[in-house]
């Protein structure tokens, strides 16, 4: 029993912990119970409840499932739904028309064959990628609607006061959805994109950073708390590997958000998602490069005191960039003066590591170093410099999407 | 016009293409027409129709949103769907009850309040991780079914009858489902799982084979054909980046299936994600690879041809035990003799590709090559074999785990 009540207590904390570390989640939650209890209204109310009748209870079912934490997913949703409601409506109706001239017999051949068809080809265009992204969920309340509405009319009489019903408590449940979620604090998710955009540059820049300065000073000093802290930025980049599917959805929500704050409609959404795939093929580089540095083959002293200065150079002239390029999309500005500015000065540290690595053949002069064990670690320290100049590529190329993303900015803002 | 009929023709096209590269879409869409249309009869018979009213609805619409392309998708659905609708229908007779009891004027208030008060704690239960992964769909039906049955109740005379058809119907439209999509062609996401990671371990030594090949014989013949195919070996890394978002829900899924085919209750799905995550590892090493190869510091023929054969014979031993692993866990045997076979040989090859390293400042005499910079490609060339070096570390891990999960499967068969 007491294991059980610690399972409890342990879930009960992090319960706590995701309503502590976000409060917006909670204020989401009570959202949600906010719709609902004026969604319910129209129960309590016997004006409202006469118009709809037991069909209200769509208006409920709409707000349950259409309430999402984003402002652009509910759109998404309600726009989707009310969409596919009209269409299958209309479509039911139609085919309920031509079923009961055909005879009573063959009525439910009829209905049911034509539901067997429809819903798979709706099914169908749920799997087409193009759709999938834009009308995934319009499709299948397309198949609920038409399936309810053709089905009914074989016992149903006023089939068309039906349709009419489900449509428009459809309408009323989504508008209170789309009132609630825009008034309440609402949560953009544009904004979360262009947040999350702006946080994982900046972590990326202090993982680079961190990984390489920890390298040079290994042998150092540094209490444990402060090593600690420095572990976790380094594993910074490991939110940039794993956060695609997120950002992509972000931007397929975006899409359907309206002007708000610094953003227009028609936003660049795809340059975000450009971005992101290049910081994660920057992400990549400091995993190969993290490992290096983990590996068993320690570079000799000689060598790291040698490369050290340049090394910690280019990284942290690097990771500047970025910093700075951060800041360009944190505020939308135009490619300012001062990124020109940063990046010749990492192309000058780049040069000069290039030039630090043209001396070693002279640290290397085989006759005065034993053995050839050197030249493998010199080698395997070569890697550092050198992963660090590949690093620099996806660098460049984040530069110049910058400079498209931010002249396009500059045209619409 | 012309653009917009060229349009359609591209859409229908794609379309085409999505059902023929996997027939099993297809399937899946007439699944689902098959399953409505036999649900559909509940409003064709009488008898049936008379047993539920006109709540024979909720079979029909419980068919279309449980409705998914694996078994264990719909079988979490199915699950989730009754249990939310169970625990929903209990308490909202109860508050109900309650609500009657305290006054027809405090009526609404009752119900309203408790509306929000559960919803607002259901849809925060949806935010925590560990809820989440399990019961995201109950928690939503939860809600759903409370405030349907709680607010109707206010209209409705005889709510328990409400209740109880609820729960029968969405009964009847589950157990359908379940048989419908484990009867006909069924879609286990285990097994899809399974001969995912296989088909990405193949994919993994393909590339990391093609990758080193390429770059030694890059001033090579070959007709221009055979080089896309190849190229498009060479990208299979990138299917092993991106592939994480599906194998977790593809093992959350996995996890509610019955035992089918070679897989067992309690299969070790987690194991599945650990080697996922040991394939990514390995395919990070690869971009940077691919990276240090594609860059513009080509080295001098002379070490090319020094390390070549080493370097080749790593990657092709490297690869060989990551296909004999894939093979392994396709079969689900216990771990052969010859994947230690392999290993040593990869190890063997390892240790000739640093003793040709240790050669080379023979080769790298100062005063024998004019200048310093063939030591810089030098450099840049010893890249190569230290991160194909980097690139075993993880497959050792692989193999380490590997034997884990041979070894619990061997305990489970």
């Amino acid at each position: 029993i007491s294991g059980f009540a610690l399972k409890v207590r342990m879930f009960v904390k992090k319960a706590w912990d995701v309503g502590t570390n976000d409060p917006r989640k909670v204020i989401h939650c009570i959202k949600v119970g906010l719709a609902l209890a004026i969604v319910s209204l129209f129960y309590f109310m016997r004006p409202l409840y006469d118009g709809v009748g037991g069909n209200a209870m769509w208006a409920v079912m709409t707000v349950v499932v259409v309430f999402e934490p984003t402002v652009g997913a509910t759109l998404y949703k309600c726009f989707n739904r009310v969409l596919g409601t009209f269409l299958a409506g209309f479509l039911a109706v139609g085919v309920h028309w031509v079923a009961s001239q055909s005879g009573e017999r063959v009525e439910p051949f009829v209905v049911g064959a034509s539901v067997f068809l429809l819903a798979s080809a709706a099914t169908f265009s749920r799997l087409i990628p193009s759709v999938k992204s834009r009308f995934d969920y319009g499709a299948l309340i397309f198949i609920l609607t038409f399936s309810f509405v053709a089905v009914s009319g074989y016992r149903v009489d006023k089939l068309f006061e039906l349709a009419h019903h489900r449509i428009s408590t459809i309408i009323i449940g989504s508008s209170l959805c789309i009132l609630v979620i825009m008034l309440v604090c609402p949560i953009w998710s544009g904004q979360e994109l262009h947040s999350l955009i702006v946080r994982n540059m900046d972590k990326l820049a202090d993982s680079l950073d961190g990984c390489v300065t920890q390298y040079f000073n290994q042998s150092g000093e540094g209490t444990n708390s402060k090593e600690e802290a420095t572990d976790n930025k380094l594993q910074g980049y490991k939110c940039v590997l794993s956060s695609k599917a997120s950002e992509e959805s972000m931007a397929n929500f975006g899409r359907w958000e309206p002007s708000h704050g610094q953003f227009n409609f028609r936003h660049p959404w795809k340059q975000y998602l450009k971005i992101g795939a290049s910081m994660r093929s920057c992400a990549y580089c400091i995993e190969a490069l993290n490992s290096c540095i983990k590996s068993e083959n320690q570079a000799a002293k000689l060598i790291k005191q040698h490369l050290g200065s340049g090394c910690l150079k280019v990284s942290s002239s690097s990771s500047n960039v970025i910093r700075e390029l951060a800041e360009t999309v944190k505020t939308m500005k135009k490619k300012s003066s001062t990124t020109d500015l940063l990046a010749e000065e990492m192309k000058s540290a780049v040069q000069g590591l290039q030039n630090d690595l043209k001396t070693i053949p002279h640290l290397l002069n085989p006759s005065a170093i034993p053995g050839n064990k050197t030249l493998e670690t010199a080698c395997s320290e070569a890697t550092t410099p050198t992963v660090t100049l590949m690093e620099l590529v996806p660098v460049v190329t984040l530069a110049s999407i910058l400079t498209e993303i931010s002249g396009r900015i500059e045209a619409l803002v």
